[in-house]
Protein backbone atom coordinates (compact mmCIF):
# COMPACT_ATOMS: atom_id res chain seq x y z
CA UNK A 1 0.00 0.00 0.00
CA UNK A 2 1.21 3.48 -1.22
CA UNK A 3 1.51 6.45 1.05
CA UNK A 4 -1.28 7.94 -0.75
CA UNK A 5 -3.56 5.09 -0.36
CA UNK A 6 -3.18 5.01 3.34
CA UNK A 7 -3.91 8.66 3.55
CA UNK A 8 -7.27 7.86 1.71
CA UNK A 9 -7.80 5.01 3.88
CA UNK A 10 -7.08 7.46 7.47
CA UNK A 11 -9.66 9.60 5.77
CA UNK A 12 -12.26 6.93 5.87
CA UNK A 13 -11.80 6.89 9.37
CA UNK A 14 -11.52 10.15 10.44
CA UNK A 15 -14.22 10.43 12.44
CA UNK A 16 -13.14 7.98 14.75
CA UNK A 17 -11.80 8.61 17.97
CA UNK A 18 -9.45 8.64 19.87
CA UNK A 19 -6.46 8.07 17.22
CA UNK A 20 -5.26 4.99 18.52
CA UNK A 21 -8.90 3.09 18.03
CA UNK A 22 -8.70 5.24 14.54
CA UNK A 23 -4.86 3.86 13.75
CA UNK A 24 -5.83 0.09 14.42
CA UNK A 25 -9.20 0.62 12.65
CA UNK A 26 -6.85 1.83 9.79
CA UNK A 27 -4.44 -1.11 9.83
CA UNK A 28 -6.87 -3.38 9.95
CA UNK A 29 -8.42 -2.47 6.93
CA UNK A 30 -5.01 -2.54 5.17
CA UNK A 31 -4.13 -5.76 6.49
CA UNK A 32 -7.49 -7.49 5.50
CA UNK A 33 -7.70 -5.95 2.42
CA UNK A 34 -3.98 -6.95 1.26
CA UNK A 35 -4.08 -10.47 2.84
CA UNK A 36 -7.20 -11.54 3.65
CA UNK A 37 -9.14 -11.30 6.65
CA UNK A 38 -8.12 -15.42 8.11
CA UNK A 39 -4.62 -14.41 7.30
CA UNK A 40 -4.13 -11.73 9.47
CA UNK A 41 -3.71 -11.76 13.29
CA UNK A 42 -4.52 -9.02 15.78
CA UNK A 43 -0.48 -9.13 16.40
CA UNK A 44 -0.13 -7.97 12.67
CA UNK A 45 -2.46 -5.52 13.42
CA UNK A 46 -0.92 -4.01 16.46
CA UNK A 47 2.28 -4.08 14.24
CA UNK A 48 0.91 -1.94 11.81
CA UNK A 49 -0.62 0.57 14.08
CA UNK A 50 2.70 1.04 16.13
CA UNK A 51 0.84 -0.32 19.04
CA UNK A 52 1.30 -3.48 21.14
CA UNK A 53 -1.04 -6.47 20.64
CA UNK A 54 -2.24 -5.88 24.16
CA UNK A 55 -3.21 -2.23 23.23
CA UNK A 56 -5.56 -3.42 21.10
CA UNK A 57 -7.79 -4.81 23.36
CA UNK A 58 -8.30 -1.79 24.92
CA UNK A 59 -10.37 -0.27 21.80
CA UNK A 60 -11.77 -3.59 20.66
CA UNK A 61 -13.05 -6.94 21.73
CA UNK A 62 -11.07 -9.26 18.94
CA UNK A 63 -10.23 -9.11 15.64
CA UNK A 64 -13.59 -9.86 14.18
CA UNK A 65 -14.63 -6.86 16.42
CA UNK A 66 -12.76 -4.69 14.33
CA UNK A 67 -14.17 -6.26 10.86
CA UNK A 68 -17.31 -5.53 12.30
CA UNK A 69 -16.77 -1.98 12.79
CA UNK A 70 -15.53 -1.61 9.60
CA UNK A 71 -17.88 -3.59 8.28
CA UNK A 72 -21.06 -1.57 9.83
CA UNK A 73 -18.68 2.29 9.10
CA UNK A 74 -18.48 1.45 5.74
CA UNK A 75 -21.92 0.13 4.91
CA UNK A 76 -23.34 3.07 6.99
CA UNK A 77 -20.89 5.58 5.05
CA UNK A 78 -21.83 4.42 1.26
CA UNK A 79 -25.47 4.17 2.37
CA UNK A 80 -25.55 8.20 3.54
CA UNK A 81 -23.46 8.68 0.35
CA UNK A 82 -26.42 7.55 -1.85
CA UNK A 83 -29.33 9.01 0.02
CA UNK A 84 -27.87 12.23 0.97
CA UNK A 85 -26.60 12.85 -3.15
CA UNK A 86 -30.35 11.56 -4.08
CA UNK A 87 -31.70 14.03 -1.48
CA UNK A 88 -29.49 17.06 -2.70
CA UNK A 89 -30.65 15.99 -6.17
CA UNK A 90 -34.25 16.39 -5.61
CA UNK A 91 -33.82 19.82 -3.65
CA UNK A 92 -33.36 22.99 -5.98
CA UNK A 93 -30.28 24.54 -5.01
CA UNK A 94 -31.39 28.07 -4.27
CA UNK A 95 -34.00 28.72 -1.52
CA UNK A 96 -37.16 30.56 -2.66
CA UNK A 97 -37.61 33.78 -1.21
CA UNK A 98 -39.60 33.53 1.97
CA UNK A 99 -43.16 33.91 1.71
CA UNK A 100 -43.57 33.06 -1.68
CA UNK A 101 -45.95 30.50 -2.92
CA UNK A 102 -42.94 28.12 -4.20
CA UNK A 103 -41.36 28.34 -0.83
CA UNK A 104 -45.13 26.24 0.35
CA UNK A 105 -44.76 23.33 -1.98
CA UNK A 106 -41.68 21.30 -2.38
CA UNK A 107 -40.21 20.63 -5.35
CA UNK A 108 -41.35 17.86 -8.10
CA UNK A 109 -38.15 15.60 -7.62
CA UNK A 110 -36.72 14.19 -10.94
CA UNK A 111 -35.87 10.33 -10.83
CA UNK A 112 -33.77 10.61 -13.41
CA UNK A 113 -31.54 13.66 -11.95
CA UNK A 114 -31.94 12.03 -8.52
CA UNK A 115 -30.80 8.84 -10.13
CA UNK A 116 -27.69 10.01 -11.68
CA UNK A 117 -26.63 11.57 -8.47
CA UNK A 118 -27.18 8.80 -6.20
CA UNK A 119 -25.14 6.62 -8.67
CA UNK A 120 -22.16 8.62 -9.79
CA UNK A 121 -22.07 9.37 -5.74
CA UNK A 122 -21.58 5.43 -4.60
CA UNK A 123 -20.16 4.36 -7.52
CA UNK A 124 -17.55 7.31 -6.95
CA UNK A 125 -17.26 6.10 -3.21
CA UNK A 126 -16.72 2.46 -4.17
CA UNK A 127 -13.40 3.85 -6.04
CA UNK A 128 -12.13 6.17 -3.48
CA UNK A 129 -12.88 4.02 -0.55
CA UNK A 130 -11.86 0.89 -2.41
CA UNK A 131 -9.68 -1.10 0.45
CA UNK A 132 -12.24 -0.37 2.85
CA UNK A 133 -15.14 -1.62 -0.09
CA UNK A 134 -13.02 -4.78 -0.72
CA UNK A 135 -13.20 -5.86 3.14
CA UNK A 136 -16.73 -4.94 3.56
CA UNK A 137 -17.69 -7.03 0.66
CA UNK A 138 -15.54 -10.03 0.31
CA UNK A 139 -15.19 -10.74 4.33
CA UNK A 140 -18.83 -10.32 5.20
CA UNK A 141 -18.47 -14.67 5.60
CA UNK A 142 -16.21 -14.23 8.59
CA UNK A 143 -18.75 -12.17 10.87
CA UNK A 144 -20.65 -13.60 13.45
CA UNK A 145 -24.17 -14.59 12.86
CA UNK A 146 -24.85 -11.37 15.06
CA UNK A 147 -22.80 -8.81 13.26
CA UNK A 148 -24.14 -10.80 10.48
CA UNK A 149 -27.34 -9.85 11.32
CA UNK A 150 -26.83 -6.34 12.29
CA UNK A 151 -25.18 -5.61 8.46
CA UNK A 152 -27.74 -7.29 6.51
CA UNK A 153 -30.22 -4.96 7.96
CA UNK A 154 -28.02 -1.68 6.49
CA UNK A 155 -27.47 -4.01 3.21
CA UNK A 156 -31.22 -3.93 2.89
CA UNK A 157 -31.86 0.08 3.47
CA UNK A 158 -28.89 0.44 0.81
CA UNK A 159 -30.94 -1.87 -1.27
CA UNK A 160 -34.53 -0.22 -0.31
CA UNK A 161 -33.15 3.01 -1.17
CA UNK A 162 -32.20 2.17 -4.78
CA UNK A 163 -35.21 0.06 -5.58
CA UNK A 164 -37.60 3.02 -4.45
CA UNK A 165 -36.25 5.38 -6.47
CA UNK A 166 -36.54 2.73 -9.50
CA UNK A 167 -39.87 2.14 -8.85
CA UNK A 168 -40.63 6.17 -8.55
CA UNK A 169 -38.91 6.98 -11.82
CA UNK A 170 -41.29 3.84 -13.32
CA UNK A 171 -44.16 5.92 -11.84
CA UNK A 172 -43.47 8.66 -13.06
CA UNK A 173 -43.02 7.69 -16.43
CA UNK A 174 -39.52 8.45 -16.76
CA UNK A 175 -37.30 5.09 -16.45
CA UNK A 176 -39.20 1.82 -18.14
CA UNK A 177 -37.95 -1.26 -16.18
CA UNK A 178 -40.14 -4.59 -16.53
CA UNK A 179 -37.88 -6.02 -12.98
CA UNK A 180 -37.35 -3.28 -11.06
CA UNK A 181 -35.58 -5.92 -8.34
CA UNK A 182 -33.64 -7.11 -10.92
CA UNK A 183 -32.78 -3.40 -12.08
CA UNK A 184 -31.76 -2.88 -8.34
CA UNK A 185 -29.42 -5.59 -8.26
CA UNK A 186 -27.68 -4.83 -11.11
CA UNK A 187 -27.15 -0.55 -10.26
CA UNK A 188 -25.96 -1.61 -6.74
CA UNK A 189 -23.66 -4.77 -8.10
CA UNK A 190 -22.01 -2.65 -11.40
CA UNK A 191 -21.17 0.46 -8.43
CA UNK A 192 -19.60 -2.07 -5.59
CA UNK A 193 -17.36 -4.14 -8.48
CA UNK A 194 -15.60 -0.53 -9.04
CA UNK A 195 -13.96 -1.31 -5.65
CA UNK A 196 -12.75 -5.00 -7.25
CA UNK A 197 -11.29 -3.19 -10.49
CA UNK A 198 -10.10 0.35 -9.45
CA UNK A 199 -6.62 1.55 -9.26
CA UNK A 200 -5.37 5.23 -8.25
CA UNK A 201 -3.82 6.15 -10.54
CA UNK A 202 -5.51 4.68 -13.55
CA UNK A 203 -6.87 5.93 -16.88
CA UNK A 204 -10.16 7.16 -15.16
CA UNK A 205 -10.52 9.05 -11.88
CA UNK A 206 -13.51 8.30 -9.22
CA UNK A 207 -15.16 11.45 -10.20
CA UNK A 208 -14.72 10.01 -13.90
CA UNK A 209 -16.09 6.99 -13.16
CA UNK A 210 -19.49 7.90 -11.34
CA UNK A 211 -19.85 10.32 -14.48
CA UNK A 212 -19.97 7.24 -16.88
CA UNK A 213 -22.30 5.01 -14.59
CA UNK A 214 -24.52 7.62 -14.09
CA UNK A 215 -25.07 7.84 -18.03
CA UNK A 216 -25.02 3.74 -18.14
CA UNK A 217 -27.69 3.49 -15.57
CA UNK A 218 -30.16 5.71 -16.86
CA UNK A 219 -29.81 3.92 -20.25
CA UNK A 220 -30.78 0.67 -18.34
CA UNK A 221 -33.32 2.39 -17.09
CA UNK A 222 -34.79 2.96 -20.00
CA UNK A 223 -35.25 7.11 -19.74
CA UNK B 1 -19.29 -25.85 1.47
CA UNK B 2 -22.54 -27.95 0.23
CA UNK B 3 -22.07 -31.18 -1.41
CA UNK B 4 -24.32 -29.36 -4.22
CA UNK B 5 -21.61 -26.99 -4.21
CA UNK B 6 -18.67 -29.48 -4.62
CA UNK B 7 -20.13 -30.79 -7.25
CA UNK B 8 -20.21 -28.14 -9.31
CA UNK B 9 -17.26 -27.13 -8.08
CA UNK B 10 -16.00 -30.64 -9.33
CA UNK B 11 -17.61 -30.20 -12.40
CA UNK B 12 -15.26 -26.87 -13.73
CA UNK B 13 -12.10 -28.91 -13.05
CA UNK B 14 -13.90 -32.14 -15.02
CA UNK B 15 -10.94 -32.04 -17.65
CA UNK B 16 -8.05 -32.40 -15.14
CA UNK B 17 -6.46 -35.06 -15.69
CA UNK B 18 -5.08 -37.79 -13.34
CA UNK B 19 -7.85 -37.46 -10.70
CA UNK B 20 -5.63 -36.69 -7.88
CA UNK B 21 -4.47 -33.48 -9.78
CA UNK B 22 -8.30 -32.82 -9.98
CA UNK B 23 -8.93 -33.70 -6.65
CA UNK B 24 -6.65 -31.41 -5.08
CA UNK B 25 -7.38 -28.16 -8.20
CA UNK B 26 -11.08 -28.84 -6.53
CA UNK B 27 -9.91 -28.93 -2.53
CA UNK B 28 -7.92 -25.66 -3.09
CA UNK B 29 -11.00 -23.65 -5.23
CA UNK B 30 -12.91 -24.26 -1.96
CA UNK B 31 -10.06 -23.69 0.50
CA UNK B 32 -9.14 -20.47 -1.29
CA UNK B 33 -12.53 -18.91 -1.91
CA UNK B 34 -13.13 -19.79 1.94
CA UNK B 35 -10.71 -18.41 3.93
CA UNK B 36 -8.47 -16.70 1.25
CA UNK B 37 -5.23 -18.24 -0.38
CA UNK B 38 -2.76 -16.31 2.55
CA UNK B 39 -4.49 -18.22 4.96
CA UNK B 40 -4.57 -21.63 3.38
CA UNK B 41 -1.46 -24.13 3.52
CA UNK B 42 -0.63 -26.75 1.41
CA UNK B 43 -1.45 -29.30 4.26
CA UNK B 44 -4.99 -27.91 4.09
CA UNK B 45 -5.44 -28.47 0.39
CA UNK B 46 -4.12 -31.88 1.37
CA UNK B 47 -5.99 -32.93 3.92
CA UNK B 48 -9.32 -31.60 1.92
CA UNK B 49 -8.17 -33.78 -0.96
CA UNK B 50 -7.73 -36.74 1.16
CA UNK B 51 -3.98 -37.39 0.37
CA UNK B 52 -0.65 -36.43 2.21
CA UNK B 53 1.04 -33.47 1.93
CA UNK B 54 3.95 -34.95 -0.03
CA UNK B 55 1.41 -35.79 -2.60
CA UNK B 56 0.85 -32.27 -3.79
CA UNK B 57 4.09 -31.83 -4.87
CA UNK B 58 3.64 -34.57 -7.13
CA UNK B 59 1.13 -32.14 -9.22
CA UNK B 60 2.08 -29.03 -8.55
CA UNK B 61 5.07 -26.48 -7.38
CA UNK B 62 3.77 -24.72 -4.92
CA UNK B 63 0.51 -23.35 -3.60
CA UNK B 64 1.25 -20.43 -5.64
CA UNK B 65 1.35 -22.97 -8.69
CA UNK B 66 -2.29 -24.17 -7.40
CA UNK B 67 -3.96 -20.63 -7.67
CA UNK B 68 -1.70 -19.91 -11.02
CA UNK B 69 -3.70 -23.37 -12.52
CA UNK B 70 -7.11 -22.05 -11.25
CA UNK B 71 -6.69 -18.51 -12.46
CA UNK B 72 -5.15 -19.90 -15.45
CA UNK B 73 -8.38 -22.53 -16.28
CA UNK B 74 -10.81 -20.31 -15.21
CA UNK B 75 -9.85 -17.36 -17.03
CA UNK B 76 -9.70 -19.95 -20.16
CA UNK B 77 -12.94 -21.16 -19.07
CA UNK B 78 -15.01 -17.80 -19.67
CA UNK B 79 -12.82 -16.49 -22.16
CA UNK B 80 -13.96 -19.91 -24.54
CA UNK B 81 -17.64 -19.50 -23.06
CA UNK B 82 -17.92 -15.92 -23.86
CA UNK B 83 -16.08 -16.02 -27.79
CA UNK B 84 -18.33 -19.51 -28.20
CA UNK B 85 -21.51 -17.80 -27.42
CA UNK B 86 -20.67 -14.87 -29.90
CA UNK B 87 -19.94 -17.32 -32.48
CA UNK B 88 -22.78 -19.33 -32.68
CA UNK B 89 -25.26 -16.49 -32.30
CA UNK B 90 -23.56 -15.19 -35.34
CA UNK B 91 -23.77 -18.44 -37.27
CA UNK B 92 -26.97 -19.47 -38.46
CA UNK B 93 -28.62 -22.63 -36.76
CA UNK B 94 -28.47 -24.76 -40.52
CA UNK B 95 -26.37 -25.19 -43.05
CA UNK B 96 -27.31 -23.98 -46.46
CA UNK B 97 -27.43 -26.64 -49.11
CA UNK B 98 -24.19 -27.46 -50.97
CA UNK B 99 -23.73 -25.01 -53.55
CA UNK B 100 -26.85 -22.66 -52.97
CA UNK B 101 -25.44 -19.14 -53.37
CA UNK B 102 -25.88 -18.70 -49.70
CA UNK B 103 -23.15 -21.02 -48.80
CA UNK B 104 -20.58 -19.10 -50.49
CA UNK B 105 -21.39 -15.90 -48.39
CA UNK B 106 -21.14 -15.38 -44.86
CA UNK B 107 -24.54 -14.48 -42.65
CA UNK B 108 -24.25 -10.95 -41.50
CA UNK B 109 -23.74 -11.42 -37.79
CA UNK B 110 -26.43 -9.61 -35.75
CA UNK B 111 -24.20 -7.31 -33.19
CA UNK B 112 -27.25 -7.19 -30.85
CA UNK B 113 -27.96 -10.94 -31.17
CA UNK B 114 -24.25 -11.85 -30.48
CA UNK B 115 -23.72 -9.28 -27.81
CA UNK B 116 -27.38 -10.78 -25.50
CA UNK B 117 -25.59 -14.46 -26.82
CA UNK B 118 -22.11 -13.54 -25.02
CA UNK B 119 -23.38 -11.68 -21.88
CA UNK B 120 -26.23 -13.84 -21.10
CA UNK B 121 -23.26 -16.51 -21.13
CA UNK B 122 -20.49 -15.26 -19.24
CA UNK B 123 -23.27 -13.59 -16.72
CA UNK B 124 -24.14 -17.24 -16.39
CA UNK B 125 -20.50 -18.76 -16.15
CA UNK B 126 -19.95 -16.16 -13.46
CA UNK B 127 -23.08 -17.75 -11.12
CA UNK B 128 -22.88 -21.37 -11.92
CA UNK B 129 -18.79 -21.46 -11.27
CA UNK B 130 -18.76 -18.32 -8.56
CA UNK B 131 -16.24 -20.49 -6.39
CA UNK B 132 -13.99 -20.63 -8.90
CA UNK B 133 -14.46 -17.27 -10.26
CA UNK B 134 -14.30 -15.62 -7.04
CA UNK B 135 -10.80 -17.14 -6.25
CA UNK B 136 -9.70 -15.91 -9.93
CA UNK B 137 -10.98 -12.61 -9.39
CA UNK B 138 -9.83 -11.97 -5.94
CA UNK B 139 -6.44 -13.96 -5.51
CA UNK B 140 -4.79 -12.03 -8.46
CA UNK B 141 -1.91 -10.14 -6.32
CA UNK B 142 -1.24 -13.06 -5.06
CA UNK B 143 0.28 -14.40 -7.83
CA UNK B 144 3.87 -14.48 -8.51
CA UNK B 145 4.53 -11.61 -11.49
CA UNK B 146 5.20 -14.26 -14.22
CA UNK B 147 2.24 -15.70 -14.00
CA UNK B 148 0.35 -12.29 -13.31
CA UNK B 149 1.68 -11.31 -16.92
CA UNK B 150 0.02 -14.58 -18.25
CA UNK B 151 -2.68 -13.96 -16.85
CA UNK B 152 -3.43 -10.46 -17.71
CA UNK B 153 -2.76 -11.82 -21.36
CA UNK B 154 -6.02 -13.95 -20.91
CA UNK B 155 -8.16 -10.96 -19.37
CA UNK B 156 -7.19 -8.37 -22.14
CA UNK B 157 -8.30 -11.06 -24.56
CA UNK B 158 -11.65 -11.01 -22.72
CA UNK B 159 -11.58 -6.99 -22.58
CA UNK B 160 -10.68 -7.49 -26.69
CA UNK B 161 -13.56 -9.51 -27.50
CA UNK B 162 -16.30 -7.33 -25.58
CA UNK B 163 -14.84 -4.21 -27.02
CA UNK B 164 -14.75 -5.25 -30.79
CA UNK B 165 -18.41 -6.83 -30.55
CA UNK B 166 -19.54 -3.13 -29.07
CA UNK B 167 -17.49 -1.58 -31.84
CA UNK B 168 -18.92 -3.83 -34.70
CA UNK B 169 -22.47 -2.77 -32.70
CA UNK B 170 -21.39 1.26 -32.91
CA UNK B 171 -20.58 0.52 -37.00
CA UNK B 172 -23.20 -1.23 -38.07
CA UNK B 173 -25.46 1.62 -36.39
CA UNK B 174 -27.14 -1.20 -33.82
CA UNK B 175 -25.54 0.62 -30.81
CA UNK B 176 -25.12 4.25 -29.64
CA UNK B 177 -22.33 4.13 -27.43
CA UNK B 178 -19.76 7.69 -26.60
CA UNK B 179 -16.97 5.33 -24.88
CA UNK B 180 -16.92 2.05 -26.12
CA UNK B 181 -13.69 1.30 -23.61
CA UNK B 182 -15.88 2.48 -20.48
CA UNK B 183 -19.26 0.36 -21.58
CA UNK B 184 -16.94 -2.79 -22.19
CA UNK B 185 -15.57 -1.91 -18.99
CA UNK B 186 -18.97 -1.57 -17.42
CA UNK B 187 -20.18 -5.11 -19.19
CA UNK B 188 -17.55 -7.10 -17.88
CA UNK B 189 -18.38 -5.88 -14.53
CA UNK B 190 -21.69 -6.22 -14.13
CA UNK B 191 -21.17 -10.14 -14.92
CA UNK B 192 -18.23 -10.74 -12.77
CA UNK B 193 -19.26 -9.07 -9.98
CA UNK B 194 -22.15 -12.04 -10.30
CA UNK B 195 -19.55 -14.63 -8.47
CA UNK B 196 -19.77 -12.10 -5.49
CA UNK B 197 -23.50 -11.78 -5.35
CA UNK B 198 -24.69 -14.91 -6.57
CA UNK B 199 -26.28 -17.78 -3.78
CA UNK B 200 -27.07 -21.41 -5.07
CA UNK B 201 -30.90 -21.41 -4.63
CA UNK B 202 -31.38 -17.81 -4.65
CA UNK B 203 -34.48 -16.39 -6.10
CA UNK B 204 -32.53 -16.14 -9.61
CA UNK B 205 -30.99 -19.50 -11.67
CA UNK B 206 -27.97 -18.67 -13.55
CA UNK B 207 -29.58 -18.78 -16.35
CA UNK B 208 -32.86 -16.35 -15.23
CA UNK B 209 -29.41 -13.82 -14.75
CA UNK B 210 -28.57 -14.19 -17.92
CA UNK B 211 -31.03 -12.94 -19.48
CA UNK B 212 -31.96 -10.26 -17.02
CA UNK B 213 -28.60 -8.86 -17.72
CA UNK B 214 -28.37 -9.65 -21.47
CA UNK B 215 -31.53 -7.15 -21.62
CA UNK B 216 -29.72 -4.64 -19.23
CA UNK B 217 -26.77 -4.40 -21.23
CA UNK B 218 -28.09 -4.05 -25.01
CA UNK B 219 -30.14 -1.08 -23.41
CA UNK B 220 -26.79 0.00 -22.16
CA UNK B 221 -25.56 0.07 -25.18
CA UNK B 222 -28.51 1.92 -26.70
CA UNK B 223 -30.35 -0.19 -28.95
Amino acid sequence: MTAHEFDLLDRTWSDITPPAARRMLVAAAAAFAGRGYHATTTRDIAAQAGMSPAAVYIHYRSKEDLLFQISRIGHTASLDVLTSAATSAATPATTPAAGSAASLTSPEPDPAARMAAAVSAFASWHAEHHTTARVVQYELNALTPEHFAEVVVLRRRIEDTVRRMIEDGVAAGVFHVLDARGATLAVLSLCIDVARWYQPGGRRSPADIGALYADLVLRMLGT
